[in-house]
């Protein structure tokens, strides 16, 4: 049995399997190949191996480029955009293009070559939180800038080339088409109904229960009813808040607990599966979106795309979202 | 450096390297698995093991379910969709869900299972081909459907399943959202520049010429300048026509001819790539679509989604389309 799905925000529909779901087990395993770390160029001592750091987190009064530091951020050494320019955008015939300036950095979430970001603590991942918050504040000040993405590659099936845990940060001089259609649909639904769809479904997902995996004072962790992958997973601000810049501290510290809960409970769930996240906040620099509800949407790497969700859109998930919630809730955390 | 270049009919943004361009011998090469065909149930004395042909091509006559068939229409053993029941479209809340009513079907595409598509005989794919327009129009005639997806997973990491070369056609009761992108920015460029977008993208190739990989009488195939995968190709008829329904016995051979020839080029010059490609085709049992021009994606499977694409639907390609063609023009087929 099978039901179609259709997401309330952005009209994309998921094929879900109802019956005989598939479990963590059902997924192939993903071998993960340990390179030598005196070959990687994000571990300490090799500071001077990287673009000079733009931002860190350090002890002791450390210097910038030298040892002693939790979190670095840097500009990433080949670079999808350039930072220096201006956009030029032109048109050639039917074509449009403009040079491809925009910011892009990585942001080294521990010193540790061994650690993931699941294994960190939470005052480590809190760091990381903390460099995401401020990353986003400085970039946002280059008026140029409409859209920052923030986004973590983990495994090779992923796409991550560097094993050394981090982050990426990518600022745009265009607010990207899959957050447009979110926003436009948050803006729809509000002047339909009056109220933000995401404050909705937090609402829908409280009285349903089953899709919520883990809470805590300002953070909810569900699988949506229509997800685009099994196991997918949402972190998401309780309160009504469209913009993760004005974040207060204390909530950067429940985020770091949810964010690396939830990222435990899928690796002890799911065999280390790869997988990305992103956050979808708000753009900069731009119309203000009121009616958005920033939250961050985290994707296991667990099966590969066909033809048919190339061609249509559509999303096939053989693990319906309740099943996948109730596998992670019951992890063993202890 | 890169450019950003934005797609003249949805509106997508690509992120092309224009500098130190991905060349084939840069893409992972994927090993390939060969099973035992006697454990395959498509092949010839395996017919009893599938569910019961809907439609074939034979020769001398044979029977239905035994030897002797060329091509073969089965219904999908592990549908994704019933063909039975009624959708039932309802809510739950703020959810919005139907049941999963369609049809699924295999087409085997030789009774060779150590052939691929690319190695068939211009006849036998012009089979394969002639059986893709006889289950579109056969399935069009079941007024529930509203579209037909025709589309091919060759590889593991291009979601195959099965190795023996098939295809797979679905016909689903609503038009999905990458189409009605498509349609809509088919039909809003034809209401601003009273043409069409696809007639004016293939003018814009001959003018160009450097993303031209070849053409016969009836096809062109080419690069599209705003790619989403390295080496990504269209076939694309060369005379405006919106419905793969109407398609004359002579284009049918054409197509065969230029679709065995396109994939034979993405074999030799990439090592054997996985890949998908699929049918654009307009809708069925819906409003006509005269703004619309049909047409196949191939996008040969080389490198993973990250999350940067996953959270913002842009692309980022490291083989600009010219220097894609142009491998794939220097490709000696003799």
């Amino acid at each position: 049995m099978t039901e179609f799905r259709r997401d309330p925000i952005v009209g994309q529909w998921t094929l879900v399997h109802t019956s005989n779901p598939l479990g963590p087990k059902d997924f192939q395993k993903e071998e993960r190949f340990v390179r030598a770390p005196d070959l990687c160029q994000f571990c300490p001592g090799k500071e001077r191996m990287t673009p000079s750091e733009v931002d860190s987190v350090r002890l002791n009064g450390s210097l910038p480029n030298a040892f002693g530091w939790q979190v670095r951020v840097v500009p990433n050494k080949f670079p999808a955009l350039k930072i220096e320019g201006n956009l030029d955008a032109r048109h050639s015939g039917l074509l449009e293009l403009s040079n491809g300036i925009g910011a892009h950095e990585v942001l080294i979430e521990t010193p540790d070559h061994h650690k993931h970001l699941a294994d960190l603590s939470v005052e480590e991942v809190g760091h990381v939180i903390k460099k995401y918050h401020s990353r986003l504040v400085d970039l946002a000040g280059d008026k140029r800038f409409k859209y920052i993405i923030i986004f973590k590659n983990f495994g090779e099936s992923a796409g991550a080339t560097v094993e050394h845990a981090h982050s990426q940060i990518i600022a745009l001089p265009m607010v990207p088409k899959y957050v447009l259609e979110e926003l436009e649909g948050a803006q729809q639904y509000f002047n339909e109904c009056k109220c933000c769809v995401f404050c909705d479904m937090i609402e829908q997902e409280y009285k349903d229960k089953e899709r919520i995996v883990t809470e805590n004072e300002d953070f909810l962790v569900f699988t949506p009813f229509v997800p685009r992958y099994p196991f997918e997973c949402w972190i998401i601000p309780k309160k009504h808040t469209s913009e993760f810049a004005t974040i207060s501290e204390s909530s950067q510290h429940h985020l770091a607990a949810i964010l690396k809960e939830t990222l435990l409970r899928l690796k002890i769930c799911l065999s280390n599966p790869s997988y990305n996240y992103y956050l979808h906040i708000a753009p900069v620099n731009y119309e203000k979106q009121e009616s958005f509800h920033w939250h961050i949407e985290i994707v296991p790497k667990l099966t590969n795309v066909t033809g048919f969700e190339w061609g249509t859109g559509f999303f096939v998930v053989k693990t319906p979202p309740h099943v996948a919630a109730k596998h992670l809730r019951e992890v063993s955390l202890s």
